[in-house]
């Protein structure tokens, strides 16, 4: 093992705005389709060849128990080392971002030698696995403003866009637990989802988008009072806003939340996916 | 008309380094599978609506077949502004990325509300009407290293990725014909394009695309004797070359050509795809 290898991945932050579930009996294929926005404000991984796997994640050790079962289905143990600057648990795919990162910087250090579909796959299927993301990674891999068409990992997991490019603002209310609507109302977000999914499709534009996603978190129940009174607050402003699925954070395209007088952080979207980075 | 409207939008350049050609009775299915490095030496266009399109190129007023098609087939007519640092019919894909820029910025400055599937989709028609491309659009708007597993635009034209990043350098030797491998010899491009490009899936890193893209040429008959000492006298120095398809260029990784003494322009892979810009 050459221990001198290291080797760093960037994967942008994903904040879905809308989708539907979809189970099956593979976790390559079973999945979300929706859409959302991919973010400037990412994830770092910065990976080194190890004989056992340790996570650091903002220089404390951690666990992330997809990035253990990419590095296990890669049959390969690292060091590794997640920095970001998004808050931990508010909708931004951090643990999907900290997954593909490994994934990209493990091939690139110990020259797995795996293409880009091949270590999507894998760190999808580690995200089904460990039950904490169904769509983020395939979006994170791909960039922009990805809309999820199908379901799932490379070969399927077929994807789309909307051409455009915003800055971003979002305002996370802090750790309140979220309603777990994944569990207590799976047909309603996939009636909702699907149906705004649809509305989107047909004009995919990011304003379609704000107005979709704000729809979608209406109907399935995820705005809660704080929350609500911040995206109206945006739109007495002038601006759209929606929520993260799942988490406690509004977004806006543009400066909707400064705007309203809200001390935001701003990010942008990101144009490129998730890749590997110059030593 | 809006005439205060204008919109860019940045694309890639792409260097063909390895192609099997195929073609059917619709343009969308019609393209090449093949390989190649997407360059953050790119193209920008500036587009604002017009009541009749003109099209300039460095600021001369020139006529891209590709990017009236795909004006037509979007039914604008717009003043479209492309600038590019690359050198002109040298195999960077210029006419393919000023068609998928036109097709992107003329969506942002005339809402015409299409995914970025669709644009890809009509650029790369215009693109295949005008006989000047079959893979650098689909290729130009995923960026990275992509690998072209199946022909023609979307919802087909599925695509793969090296996961790599690197400086590359390139040396363009003007302008004398090249010998019209597509019209002559089709059949050994369709044998060597397939093998080549199994031999990159079997591994897909950069190395061995630019081994594959290596043999690739020698085997179409596109190492003219002069491309050819280049290319070894790059490997002589310990570095790894090839040319682009099609054009009078040589290309390498890293420090390849400076490192073998001469002096070439300086880029590197671009980590994303083709974008529109902010304002």
């Amino acid at each position: 093992m050459d221990y001198d290898r290291v080797a760093r991945a960037f994967v942008p932050g994903h904040v879905t705005g809308l989708f539907s579930i979809h189970r099956t009996d593979d976790p390559a294929t079973t999945g979300s389709r929706g859409a959302g926005l991919t973010l400037a404000d990412g994830v770092t991984v910065r990976l080194t060849p190890s004989e056992e796997t340790v996570v650091r994640l903002g220089g404390e050790r951690t666990a992330i128990d997809a990035v253990d079962l990419v590095l296990d289905a890669m049959d390969r143990t690292a060091f590794v080392d997640v920095q970001t600057d998004l808050p931990l648990g508010a909708g931004f795919g951090i643990s999907g971002a900290a997954t593909l990162g490994t994934a990209l910087a493990a091939n690139a250090a110990l020259e797995c030698g795996r293409s880009e579909n091949d270590l999507v796959r894998l760190a999808h299927v580690a995200e089904v696995e460990a039950g904490t993301g169904l769509g983020d990674v395939v979006a994170q891999a791909r960039g922009g403003v990805p809309i999820r068409l199908e379901p799932g990992a490379p070969p399927g997991g077929t994807l789309d866009g909307i051409p455009a490019v915003a800055d971003v603002e979002y305002l996370h209310l802090g750790d309140l637990s979220t309603p777990d609507i994944l569990a207590d109302r799976p047909d309603r977000i996939t009636s909702a989802g699907t149906e705004a999914l649809e509305a989107l499709r047909q004009r995919p534009t990011l304003d379609r988008f704000m107005a979709a996603s704000r729809s979608f978190a209406e109907e399935v129940g995820l705005l809660s009072d704080d929350l609500r009174s911040i995206v109206e607050a945006v739109e007495a402003s002038g601006g759209a806003a929606s929520v993260a699925m799942i988490g406690r954070t509004v977004f806006a395209p543009g400066k909707g939340l400064s705007d309203a007088g809200y001390d935001a952080e701003r990010t942008e979207i990101h144009p490129g996916g998730a890749s590997v980075l110059a030593d």
